[in-house]
């Protein structure tokens, strides 16, 4: 086999066709080509979401003759996740399967990678106007024979009379607009200086507004404050998916792509400079007058030579539209987890996934955008958080400076579960760290029907204790189902915030017990042994109900996963307490949009973390993102940053001597009485004192 | 006339061709196909180097009809460079005619840009060893559970508490080679740190030898001595053509170039970071072990399939052989004039060609290699030696840093020729600098017959008092013409150095008078009146001494622009003593190649400086490049480089009171014996006491 030979792919229903490589597989020929197919689990071949249907025929249009017989053969594995039927179809895993030859390949709904729904809204978090980059404006007389002084040293000389700023660098692509804008500005200029130690800009005459970025470089999202630095207000969020998710669902899958794969550190970065790019366009776009037709003196719209109709700007330029460019913006401040940190950096991150998981640098960088390929303004720095630990990372930062339990007298419980579940726990007087491996199950991925939280996820569930029937609602739909009739529900699948839901609902209604085994007594028939599977289910929706034609089911290996997800968090939350010698803490919060969707009540009901005043538990939002804004208005929080990365204590918890002990405890669901007096009252007497 | 049309042009004798757009014009299209036309005036027509003849007939080799009808029409200017007869034979101006349809041009030898002989050696001037890029090596211990310190901040523990160094930054692109760096070298690693500031590279294990290069970036040639910067051992000098020369030999015309054509200073920036990269990369090949033809056991050159005689390195790998790259280079210390600077770091440099001169910036800078485009260790800076004025660059900078006349008891007057005199004169007490428009003709440009230092220049002269005949001899033969039959001679032109031989001897044999006229008594039919041109000359070669078969002569002009010269700088001196209250001075020195060539007393004799003692008149050879090559060594010299540039008081001489008066004095050949007591038992008596 020639590596050097070609073979033709089309993808449907995308219809995006193209030449790729003989014998790579169907993921890899779906990435050259771009067609998003889930790879949750990074081609490791235990996700079984890749499923794909290979077409048998001869497609004249697009001059192929497509077979499953095309393929690489069959590969046991693959029998995990698709029947002998499906088998008979042409379904193949896009991880096992590689072209041999030409294929159409259908990606099924459910193998798609949806478009997520963000919402990432900017708090309102006091933040104190000091950022690291300022505007100063001078006027300066002009060189003559007597005082032939350069243009550099001019201005720096009445910027230090003035603003009292000396010893200035400049940047080399930032001093070459200096002459011009000296001279357009009639001798009076503006330049942005960053950590009163270089310019970065000049303008001519006088400027005032300038403009950045905070953001939060999340494993699955990327959400971006776009800020006027001078007025501190937030102009717009602006969010898109990690284009790095195509390479895997977490970090793991993807330090795992880099290692398998020569190149695949730059590829990963290098999309997710490109998606920077973009987010930074689009934020910038929004703030752009909208257009209008162009019209006739007889009111018509005029089209062009091309018949394309002729837009121009509206009329009304209020202060709404700035008409910025990402060369206006003037810094951008960004954190993420320790491996997304390191990809975006192209710094190795595979020592971060081996023990003892010390990562390429802890410290702050000050990385000039153009280094990176960010194509903000030329002269601007990237402000990158801080890394706590391998595991613990700069998003964690970010939390922290944010919401400062550094500065408190009440012991806090900071929780960010993404992933991987972030911890902090501690107050003025001393802060641990910890990170423990929720596995995606919290988050609803590697679940039967796990899936992002778009448009057809199951976010609300209620089960009938009496006759164990369900209601639930999808998000992208109000109604819920038991308003709807079936066909409207479009059901894909069920997301993270609403896989607590589905377990709480399962354990009050009876339908599942402590263990987390199915209840003996059984009263529908949701529950089945599914005659595929052989394992144990429970049907939340009826093929009917969804888009995908098929039962949304939670079978007793989700519930394992999910065990296994809530087990890691409490016996992180319970090792960390016990090594502060505490027994309860003042204050919880839950940081990110788990936090914003979970439901408190159930959250303790399944033992997710420590019993605590309801009142005391809050969901923080999207404090990641705060942090980021924060560090980008007060460079005191910059300072802050890299304290708290080096004095908050990391504990590597699963090196405790009775970490499995803890563990397997942590996973049943906890006897609420006594671990949780604080849901006295909140929960059902009978639901209260279940054994 | 389409701009998009294309016509066909070839160059003759090289061979060259291609195609260009219709309507530019000749130098302009060499410039395009690459090829080297003289272009001493920077295309404002008033040199008449660019001298071509267009070939009339069909070319069917080249598929081309060429005839001086596919140029622009005839302009009256060109009549001044190009007799009727080389009319008819189709001479143009490249400057002015422009191609309207295909052509064969002609360059004649005495047109083209040739290859310079240039001889920068590295002197021996005592240098400190205080380089600001250092190398570090340490060990460290491995990361562990109780210790999972990063491996950034591990190196930092580990250079602080062996080395020093505190807060270290670290350069992007260098922090992606650590990891690899210290696994592969087991913990052992080496950094080189600029500045005790910011790490620039890391390798595995123990590194000790590192290089730098500094470099004088000359108006006409660029001079790099590479070094070993462990040892300061010059390793090589490597120099060329400033590749700028094709825009304009001198730096009005550049700056002319910059201002008249958009993207002009970017492509004479580019075309200068381009000829940077060549003479690293020449530099670094230097090193290379010599290859040898592979044979096989019968002693027969082996060949490949191609048939190509397979070369293998020789064994002997002596100490010489170091086989460096570019890479390997950590640091580069580059000085030049005010223009070159501006231009290599494409800062406009149009305001340092109009009064009052000021420069974009005075100060040092540190520029990443990178954002030059200089293609050395990816996260090295270049150092750029910082400007005087307007007028007096960083290269003055660096003679004064290798000179150190700010330490000196003694007065001392500095004298750099090129195309602009640059004068320091001062003690420790105080320095002051100017500049003084020697023009080109100094060196030999825009005379009738001047060249660059190229073979078949006429460099050393010798004329009968009795006879006016002329002996002389040429770059390239050591053989005077006296000991030479006429073709062997190959005379060209008379370079830098010839210019003041002659006028001295044409003086003291009495062919012309003080006032620069030729005397009324001639002695020979090498005097004479131009048929065309009407003017006076003087015959230095005949035609059939030379290789452009015409005779070599040097005109009253010519003599005339000499004055002009000498003048300029006589009074520049003299002026700049006036104002520091100065009758004499106590040593004078002369840098640049014009120093090391011309004749003391010669050029005492033409009152081209002040009397001095004539054992304290001596050459500094290429100062400017010591002083970059000092700076690269010890960074003590780069903060004395800062001081001196801003506290060398820079005088402008031109806007003196009686500075007319004192020209029109200083053009005058001097009367000796008042003027230059030192040159008396030097010169004969008769000539000392000439009125």
């Amino acid at each position: 086999m020639s590596t050097a030979e070609k073979v033709k792919v089309i993808f449907q229903p995308s219809g995006r066709r193209g030449e790729v490589e003989r014998g790579i597989n169907i993921i890899e020929a779906s990435r050259q080509i771009g067609v998003d197919i889930e790879a949750l689990c990074g081609e490791k071949k235990v996700c079984g979401k890749c499923k794909v249907r290979i077409e048998q025929g001869s497609f004249e249009k697009f001059g192929i003759i497509s077979s499953p017989d095309n393929l690489s053969p069959w590969q046991k594995e693959e029998a995990k996740f698709i029947t002998d039927a499906e088998r008979e179809q042409g379904y193949r895993l896009g991880c096992m399967a590689k072209l041999d030859g030409d294929a159409l390949v259908f990606v099924p709904e459910e193998s798609r990678a949806g478009k997520q729904v963000v919402s990432k809204a900017a708090r309102d978090i006091p933040i104190k106007w000091d950022p690291t980059v300022r505007l100063y404006t001078v006027s300066l007389t002009k060189p003559t024979f007597e005082d032939p002084l350069g243009d550099f040293e001019r201005l720096c000389a009445a910027l230090e009379e003035k603003h009292g700023l000396k010893d200035l660098d400049v940047d080399i692509f930032t001093l070459r607009e200096l002459p011009g804008a000296l001279r357009q500005g009639e001798w009076t200029a503006t330049a942005a200086v960053w950590n009163e130690k270089e310019i970065i800009k000049f303008w001519p005459g006088e400027v005032t507004d300038y403009y950045g970025l905070g953001i939060d470089m999340g494993t699955t999202t990327v959400a971006a404050y776009f800020c006027n630095m001078r007025t501190m207000e937030v102009i717009d969020t602006v969010s898109m998916m990690n284009p790095q998710c195509k390479y895997g669902e977490d970090v793991m899958a993807r330090i795992t792509y880099h290692m398998q794969n020569p190149g695949g550190l730059e590829r990963m970065s290098g999309d997710m400079i490109e998606g920077l790019n973009t987010l930074v366009q689009k934020a910038c776009e929004a703030t752009w007058p909208p257009k209008k037709k162009k019209r006739d003196e007889n009111g018509k719209s005029m089209r062009d030579d091309d018949g394309v109709i002729i837009l121009e700007e509206a009329p009304e330029k209020d202060k709404r539209y700035l008409q910025l460019n990402p060369s206006d913006v003037m810094d951008i401040a960004i954190g993420g987890n320790t491996a997304m940190h390191h990809i975006l950096l192209q710094l190795d991150p595979q020592y971060v996934g081996l023990a003892p998981f010390p990562p390429v640098i802890h410290r702050s960088l000050d990385i000039k955008a153009r280094d990176l390929g960010i194509k903000i303004n030329r002269g601007s720095y990237i402000y990158v958080l801080p890394n706590e630990a391998g595991f613990v990372g700069a998003d964690n930062v970010c939390v922290l400076i944010a919401e400062e339990p550094y500065k408190s007298d009440d012991l806090q419980l900071i929780i960010d579960i993404g992933t991987n579940g972030e911890l902090v726990l501690g107050n003025k007087d001393k802060l641990i760290s910890s990170s423990c491996a929720t596995g995606p199950a919290l988050e609803g991925a590697q679940l039967s029907y796990g899936m992002r939280a778009a448009p057809g996820a199951i976010e609300r569930i209620k089960i009938d204790p009496d006759t164990h029937e369900v209601d639930y609602k999808v998000i992208g739909r109000d109604a819920w189902r038991s308003f709807s009739k079936p066909e409207e529900m479009q059901t894909k699948g069920i997301c993270g915030s609403g896989i607590l839901d589905v377990l709480a609902e399962l354990y009050t209604a009876g339908v599942i017990v402590k263990s987390g085994r199915f209840a003996k007594e059984q009263k529908s028939d949701r529950y089945r042994v599914n005659p595929d599977t052989k394992q144990k289910e429970f049907v939340i929706a009826w093929a009917k109900e969804t888009s995908i034609g098929k039962d949304v089911v939670i079978s007793l290996k989700d519930i394992r996963q999910i065990q296994l997800g809530k087990g890691a968090l409490y016996t992180g939350c319970k090792l960390m307490m016990r090594r502060m010698g505490m027994e309860k803490v003042d204050r919880i919060k839950i940081a990110g949009a788990f936090g914003t969707h979970v439901d408190r009540t159930k959250a303790l009901i399944m033992g997710l973390f420590p019993d605590c005043d309801l009142e005391k538990v809050s969901s923080v939002g999207n404090a990641a993102g705060d942090g980021a804004r924060a560090a980008l208005l007060d460079k005191q929080k910059r300072k802050d940053a890299n304290w708290v990365a080096r004095n908050v204590e990391y504990i590597e918890l699963t090196v405790e001597e009775d970490f499995e002990k803890q563990f397997m405890q942590s996973m049943q669901i906890p006897h609420m009485v006594d671990e949780f007096p604080h849901l006295e009252g909140v929960v059902p007497e009978e639901v209260l004192r279940q054994k």
